[in-house]
């Protein structure tokens, strides 16, 4: 019946790729909706949503060329079981809205599950901080050495950045989490029905409020390829310094996270932030594919946001946990080179914009004039082939400054540069301490709130299922 | 001093740049600063405010490759005037933290103003709606005719859609508006300042948390990328349908926004829909490289993310702005060819849904069956050649299902398919009705919010300006 | 031994991957490998060689999470068999040479695969407008009906469009298949070996000229992302016109082609394009990754461009060749409605062109003059609520212009309209006949180009593997 | 007449761009086509070109709401002075095919003068590598040290990337230039004109073959977009390199390329390498506007793929050009850190390979065994605490390898390292010099054919305007 191209393109790989991880999905609906029926007073749809919960315990049959997809197959199960149970569920209920339906739940499956990963490289990150709080690090600005601060204050930059992505993926739930459900092929329908309650059975938070919106919307869909978007560039931006890190011996992997050469037998190659930078590439990607098929098709039921859009959500999804996984593996304990930052620190000229602010307070010429003495300070030390370190109160003195030596030592020390930084915000590890804690206890926060959806999910699911929630699996939706 | 290259391929653009779009952040940025400084009891700092003030208020000087930048140039005319206040002036002030905060500003602005065009489209969305609550069209799935819906159920689905990205672009608001002044290069500095103060004076939220964060993320620019890029598909998706509705008549533009041809006498195209097709593409295009500017980069302070991405950020705006005004323009008032439509509906197969729900309910044969018996009807309808409106009830006595002419006449009126489609969400007039009516409460809320910021952000202006808020100009910041 | 996530994230899915699809091409390079460093005079090579023959031919092993890859395991199994050829194997040998030179045997096959679509689907549209020459159809531009064409002219285009793609294809072979064998990790080798030999049993046109640049270089991948973009645009823009005509029953797909609704009973949707649309969209959105993991990394061997961005660019490749079979399915024999078509062309006012031409010749007033009296002739109708069909040699006397009955006739009737644009290029008959004949011409020397290329490749995977090539497997490489 | 909108979103900023960038293609296209309508016998045609070669010369006008673009804005104008001239240039002349042939001429001179840049880069690379033969670098794989090589090996396989990016270049330029005049709308004419001669006079190679794919076809822009993209990411990953050297100071820029801090008196950032960076990003950005503007929009005349693609098209050009720029300059003359490169090579680990070649050549035990030893090598050595330059004789003794402490020496050493790749393509300084003077053959080519067409398109357009060739203005086109 089918054309054999159209079997192989698209009808035999949709099939496979529903099986694999779309039928818990598929049956919650149409429990959901069988007994929203009943309650509504269709007969036989008791009998639906009984058989539903036993077909889905019972193996999925494999593909069948002569079955459509896996509706159809449900579809025909419960015919061959009880007709009548079947055309009940058929009422009110068209694939359009049903497959919306099912997208929704499984992008906020995975939504939730890229949340866990997030929540979890926060906590890493904020652990790893609370042992750096001390360690000094030259922060690069323009890819040169600018300042020094510490590896504390650089990783609580990212979590807060991961903190912000937690706000848009929380938003964005919200509005995931609507019911298309009774929107039918379009229109509603004219058997009356109960929209709100299956809704409530599906753990969604309230029906799309018009029905041509929900089979045809896809803005939800941008927003999941943008959230990922969002957070995979931060995440290169990091990887980025990382590498650059490990390039320099600053940062060394554990073991199992590194690979060598074949050719080269010296090889420790930092291999999993390198395949961490690419995941991430591969999810914007991805996330460009969820783009490009929303981009000037028509407003309304169609394929390429419905089906033809799973596979590549699903491969953005799975890029961007892997490469959250990789970085979580990666930054769980790895080798800190303390030392050698810290020389670099002090040998390089990374902590001069404090002797500007020195000679700013004791000379109250303005900052703009000290630092134009430093300037020339350094030119006359660089002419004389000399660093910093061998500054004097002498060298100070010719461009009319006076400090004393404790002073000009305390002005050209990393560590002593950082702890006067205690600006709201800065590396002082007095204030780092607060800001770290402030984190955490958002990171709590956040936690928490995710705990409780879940739990309310799993509740939805143990009903639909017919199962007691305390038994469910750990898995809750299909194998990702 | 300056590379030829550099200046005409860097230093020059940005001067202009900076000059056309950002001075009024710039003036209000240091004037804040410097009143903070005052406050916090910096010596000649309120003397920098009140010159700054006053420069403001004078021609910017025009390009001179002499002086790096906009900064300077203000540095410059400060310190020949007052070199103390000049000094003063940049006591804990980098153009790392300052430029950020330009920058933000300037997003503000240009959120604010991209969210009174969506306002406004809703506004027109929703008054086109109220006039079409009773305009039936042929709704498509597929790119074939499905049911009949209405065109205020479209033009209400679409709203619904802005009405979510208006609370994306408020929730990213949150993320923009917060201040990184007091970040200095990025840590701070050893001078005691009040980030709070700043942050308050600018109309920020507050200021960001961290200071390597404030002079390093470019998560909130890509957001603001996503923001565009989620709208642009929604619209470019109903621009596909105005376009196919055009090419069909069912649409047409006013003179003013339809072009002819040089060669073809009889052409009105519809132009302004197509332009603003592209203008969405074009603001699609323009996020990419705002994702790409954040991507495999350092986090740190760095060109990229900042003065690099402005001219394409500002790009981004200007066609999504454009966009939406030849929207707004469009949809303003169009003519509708309803007798067209109404054709269409009725002389098609569209509403044949109907009969088989109609069937379901007389028959308890379950829809499943019925929706079987409507396909075999409407084979042999094809078969004899005969279309769907010489049905009769002798054909559907022959499927064993009995019913009155005028049940089969109302089973096939696309009007009342539509009457009675009254599901939440659903055509039926009146609750149509009440779904505009939701939606418009809705949108006098979003209304009202955004007129509640405008008031804050230009009173904080007044104040930095020197000037009484009553007397503002309308446009608060540049040319766009 | 390996890190959990590491194993899962990286190791196992790139082993998996390379089992699926590359393991040809692995044996293919170690074999050509082993008979040059044979040659050279590398002893036990000669062995190596042919236990590779012997073990290509055997069941390769399944995962096994101790050994590092697909490389690793061919050396132990050769080690097992007979350490000393396995030594000599890895003499000059690395696996980034290795690696890239199976990335491009991989590439180069799909590249030959795609093209053979390509190729097929240009002779689909050839036919196709053989068929058509005479079939009128009304041409839009700006969504508007502009004039009268042949179904032929419109799909010759779009054949040319495909004949130049053909063209970017065999150019972008030739910087494709390069051999990067013996650049070995970098800097190739102190080893005496022949990179020329090696290229030359591989079926490569020569070694790429710099090894630094062998193991580094992306360009050649991007570029296959830009041919697989460039096509795709092509094709999606057909795709639109397509989805148009069938919109509106000018174009019917056979049956297999066709999906119906589970609600709808009416519904023929011509699914076949619309996924073919979102194949590409999707083919687009793949060829995003691979450019993404190209930006801003380091050149030199790293594995964005290597094992990381093998699954993406298989992905591209297999949305890109079932988009082309979908539409060489859809276009093979679809229903055509001619006349509908037609009639389109004669009531509408897409000939009217024409009239102006025509006045222009009477009366010598040039054709602004012309083209002015011809919109103002169409107002008049329009005024009068008259159709172009009533114009009369009256209403044109009317301005000016004398024309008999004939000549008015002939000006508006569309057939004419074709007949008479026998300008180079244009659609009439004869025209049209000697363009198809030299697009067929071109095609058949395209498809002799493609065949004599494949003939030598399966020659090279002939010697490589120790069969004949008139023994050759249908499948050459791999899965895909 | 025009909506205001319409006026400010799209006819002003058409008419301002197309006056900045397309009128001497407008008028080159014009004077083609009347100075063919003469030859084809069209009346007044000559005197159309006669003064068209007048008003060139002449201002143009500025904005003119009543009027609608560039082309009424010659034609009122030429009517103005001789109505007959202005009739008979309007003879088989459409805005479709006229536009289309200037945007491919302004297309053609953005790709001739994209060219000088990457000609002149691949220049300075090819100078730069002849003096840097010897320079020893430590190369990176995977973000760690891998072996020696030298400065020269490195920028000349950049340098065959961008010899491969010309060839792209040549080939995109046969695709471009193809005259689409004489396609008039989109069907030809009734007016027997003359393609061919059209097409010679404007430089073009032929006349598109298909009057419908004149006037339709986007693939010769997004092949520009494509050629944009692969030449970006290639130079994108150098400037990784070349950034990464110059935070070690191995790269450092000439002092006008450099910019320092307003806080950090310390600071010398290379900005002149990273807004290079930036602008690559950005110009593949514009290319995605160029992809988008080609997607899923009919295939036809529309105004996507044709005014509104210019200016992000120019976007692109000068983004990529002014990259281009910022690295020609970069690289011009940089000071290169050639002790601590060299000092980097003999202190660490990357030679170490060439010791695994040499026990392979002395004990015959094959390369797998002896990189196996080595590898125990080193482990044995960390665990000492020691470095590889303390290796003795008795280490290798140790592991069974004789070896004098010469060969030893020599194995450990980067310039032996490097003398011995003698490998085709291999950093060897005879080889190297070899592969230069080929890379310089190949340059001087590429430069002479690029001068042919330069010469070529010059004379074009100097008998179009009516002037002498030798006496042509240095711009050819506009501004850009």
């Amino acid at each position: 019946m089918w054309h054999e191209t159209y079997l192989k393109a698209v009808l035999q790989p949709d099939y496979v790729y529903a099986s694999e991880h779309l039928l818990p999905h598929l049956f919650d609906s149409l429990t959901a909706h069988s007994l929203m029926l009943d309650h509504c007073g269709v007969r036989h749809a008791r009998e639906a949503a009984e058989l539903l919960r036993e077909l889905r315990r019972e193996p999925f049959p494999t593909y069948d060329p002569r079955i459509e997809d896996v509706f159809f197959t449900v579809d025909r199960a419960l015919a061959a079981r009880n007709p009548e149970a079947a055309g009940a569920m058929r009422t009110a209920l068209s694939r359009n809205d049903l497959d919306m339906t099912i997208y929704r739940l499984s992008a906020r499956l995975r939504l939730m599950r890229a949340m866990v990963r997030i929540l979890t490289l926060r906590r890493v990150l904020l652990d790893f901080a609370h042992r750096e709080i001390d360690t000094v690090i030259v922060a690069y600005t323009h890819h040169q050495p600018a300042q020094p601060t510490t590896l504390a204050h650089y990783l609580t930059a990212v979590e807060n950045n991961l903190a912000r992505d937690t706000e848009r993926f929380f938003s964005a739930l919200g509005r995931v989490n609507l019911s298309p459900m009774g929107a039918v092929a379009l229109g509603g329908t004219s058997f009356p029905i109960d929209r709100d309650m299956t809704a409530r059975l599906l753990g969604f938070d309230r029906p799309v409020e018009n029905t041509y919106d929900a089979v045809s919307a896809s803005d939800w869909q941008v927003e999941l390829a943008s959230l990922i978007t969002i957070t995979s560039t931060t995440l290169s931006r990091m990887l980025h310094d990382l590498l650059f890190w490990a390039s320099r011996g600053l940062l060394i992997l554990e073991d199992g996270l590194v690979q060598g050469s074949s050719v080269m037998p010296q090889k420790r190659n930092p291999v999993a932030l390198e395949h961490a930078r690419t995941k991430f590439s591969k999810a914007i990607g991805g996330a460009q594919s969820v783009v490009l098929s929303s981009h000037n098709v028509p407003f309304g039921d169609i394929n390429d946001p419905g089906p033809d859009m799973q596979p590549p959500l699903n491969g953005m999804w799975q890029d961007f946990r892997e490469g959250l996984e990789l970085l979580i593996a990666s930054l769980h304990d790895p080798i800190i080179g303390r030392e050698k930052w810290l020389r670099d620190a002090k040998l390089g000229e990374s902590p001069i914009t404090e002797l500007a602010d020195t000679i700013t307070r004791k000379t109250e010429c303005g900052f703009r004039a000290a630092h134009g003495k430093v300037k020339e300070l350094l030119e006359m030390l660089h002419e004389q082939g000399r660093t910093v370190d061998t500054l004097t109160p002498a060298d100070l003195a010719g461009i009319g400054v006076e400090v004393t030596s404790a002073e000009l030592a305390t002005a050209l020390n990393p560590a002593d540069f950082i702890a006067r930084r205690t600006t709201f915000g800065g590396p002082a590890p007095a204030v780092m301490q607060q800001e770290i804690s402030t984190a955490e206890a958002r990171l709590t926060l956040d936690e928490e709130r995710h705990a409780v959806l879940t739990e309310r999910f799993m509740h939805a699911r143990a009903h639909l299922e017919g199962s007691r929630p305390e038994t469910l699996p750990q898995s809750e939706g299909g194998k990702s």
